[in-house]
């Protein structure tokens, strides 16, 4: 694996995460192969899962860690090609991957959509800009439309929990106070079609995501009939992506609880995190036998940790 | 050694300082007990001692470290249970407990009293959040009542430092322009009784510590009176706990400065850092040999190394 | 090497350049020196090269590492001597210093100039009380007139790059739009002087160096002149030092492009990064194959790890 920026960089999807499961059972085992190996973890928004699990996992292959918060420590970064550079950015994302490259072996991106242009955050400009000057394999914590590092544990986690051989899952959108990016609801997609996945996509109207990620699959806007014998509700909540990046209603009956729960075929919860309780879902649903999000959360350190491993050993 | 939270969870207190002024003599000797695991450090608050310190005594343990500072780098902890989270809050801290837990082997917590509400600070939400939550040990590294780490270094420190076997012991309190939290004055009161040191208080009259904690010690309002035949004078500022977190009065008067010092035993100097010069004592005291400051933030180290290998092997 | 604060710690400077640019073939080569030793990094100033790098080359010698963004993590920190402690800062560099030192066996410091007073920042009150107070060796992470592991990352550069024994150098000012500090500047004229490189600066009326350092050193206002038959033209920008710390002019027509180097001897050019583009110097320029700012970030690691060794091993 050359990079880790979006679906496509996983040639074989089934088998990396038979081997995260396998990992997992001893994740020290390849305590070696990180030797003298340095990862950079550069931060331009809040993080907690993957900050900490990304940090675990280098560790556990044996690499050195560097971790920058870029805008409180580092100089504000251009990212504009030919400019005169005479407003507040000191230094230009062309110098700064060139240079960051040199103390590292893997350079992990962390940089949110700004909801305020779809086609700027289309672009990626952060984390295309390091990948596109960066020397050595760029690894995404999170970009604007693409957040594989959860979709690859979440996989993991749906595997580990599912009875079928393929289960029904739900993908459902769910109130928040704040516009919010889809990039964890597009990988989640993304990789739920690569692994053929028996998905559909409930939320209300207004807020289906970009069809060119969901296409072929089922966009349900009553919630409830969606619901319906899943074996898997997954609830995230993201802004229009129509209307882009806004609120365009807070519809609390989106909340999920348990009289909709009921409605499922006795299917797990599902949520990447940080969740706000009694908003997007229900205390009864997150306190119940029924969630997995702790196990998303902690599945994430296995799928950073394989991810690393392919890029170290240059494996597909 | 189950959780590190306050007093109660140090079996025997004068084993645990003899077996850290042991370990002191060749700190890298448990070199190897920490291999595979990971101390996560979370600070709610400034830190400079208790940051440095409990790093390195991880490290020469041969442990991984995980830091965050969690205001900055990652989200705004809800503590309220059966809350709707429409607030600034964007994560439970019964999620990001669980959470921190599957990463990290112990956690660290550091989150100083408010000064708003006695009744709030003395429930101690944030580290007995942690302490319900997560599912590893808790390390407390000052909380709003208690530093117990700090307490276990001053132990240390006296028991190097003494010439008698009881010798006399007087807490003082001194100005401060700031209303401080009372969390190290009580861990040292607890950590005295555990001790059956000769211990007294000497405090403005308004200033009483919390009747509970200094119940069975004698108070005087009269600084010179208690600082007679003293062989060690640990000074610290406190706000009010009657009228909590008030400052009533600044009394300069009560400054520790050389005349003082010549009414004791010619008594060591203590002081838990950082210490306003000139304000809480005089230079004349803190640059003379009689300051054992520089010591006391040497033995963090070791206090918490030694409460670090209790954990990990899970030792009494 | 006992601190390494400015090029006066450098005893054979060409000794020590050959060193590094031997150690850069193999730079684990030196893993077990720095075993049972931590780096701890004081930042007062943001950084991007000084941080990945020192802490990088720290890593490959084994070190251990520890980083404290002061201003934010610790306490503000006073520098008078004798002064009552009633404003702002919670705790003095006495003891501050002192205590660090009980942590770390080397502290690296950063602490830009102010540039509001010539005198103040000529004292370099933040170095020089770690220095005076600090019981292990102090590392200039750049102070506020020096920056001498740039100017030795800038040697190494030089002396790989050169193709005549003596090559010709031209330091040039170049426009910015802010005011900045005389460190870069003055550190790369020292290294220069140290070198018996051949060395001109040219720099606008009004912006010479300090002549205490730039003695015996032409320095020329006009900018072609100054490029004839330059080898290496390394650009600065930096505010006046007579008008301490102001911008005189903002000129653009100091701005280095083709044209300029084009009156050189196909020379090489430096900078220390971050660098503005079309601002301190065209993309034309940067982006050819004579720019030589990636390499000069490289070599930090480089003179970092080569420094360390000296103060690690005590060689001179």
């Amino acid at each position: 694996m050359k990079n880790f920026i979006n679906i496509n960089d996983i040639v074989d999807y089934k088998s990396i995460v038979k081997e995260a499961i396998e990992l997992k059972k001893d994740p020290y085992t390849l305590k070696n192969i990180g030797q003298k190996k340095t990862l950079g973890l550069i931060f331009f928004n809040s993080s907690l899962r993957t900050r900490l699990s990304t940090l675990k996992a280098a560790k556990m292959l044996g690499m050195e860690t560097l971790t920058m918060n870029f805008k409180s420590e580092g100089w504000q970064l251009e990212f504009e090609e030919n400019t005169i550079m005479l407003n507040n950015s000191a230094e230009h994302i062309k110098e700064a991957a060139q240079v960051i490259s040199q103390y590292c072996d893997i350079i992990g991106i962390r940089a949110f959509a700004q909801l305020k242009s779809k086609e700027d955050d289309e672009k990626e400009k952060v984390i295309n800009s390091f990948l596109k000057y960066a020397s050595v394999p760029i690894l995404n914590m999170e970009s604007c439309c693409a957040h594989p590092l959860q979709a690859l544990a979440d996989a993991i986690t749906i595997e580990e929990n599912k009875k079928i051989s393929n289960p029904k899952i739900v993908l459902s959108w769910a109130p928040h106070p704040k516009a919010l990016p889809h990039a964890v609801a597009n990988s989640f997609v993304n990789m739920a079609k690569i692994n053929d996945y028996n998905i559909i996509i409930t939320n209300p109207i207004g807020y289906d995501l970009n069809p060119k990620i969901t296409g072929g699959i089922k966009i349900i806007h009553n919630q409830e009939e969606a619901f319906e014998k899943a074996d898997f509700i997954y609830t995230k909540n993201w802004s229009s992506y129509n209307s882009y990046g806004k609120i365009l209603v807070n519809d609390n009956s989106w909340k999920i609880n348990k009289t909709k729960m009921e409605l499922t075929n006795n299917a797990k919860f599902m949520h990447c995190l940080p969740v706000r309780r009694n908003v997007i879902v229900d205390d009864s649903v997150l306190d119940s036998n029924s969630s997995l999000v702790i196990n998303q959360a902690n599945n994430r350190t296995y799928a950073a940790q394989t991810v690393l491993k392919k890029i170290i050993l240059n494996e597909k």
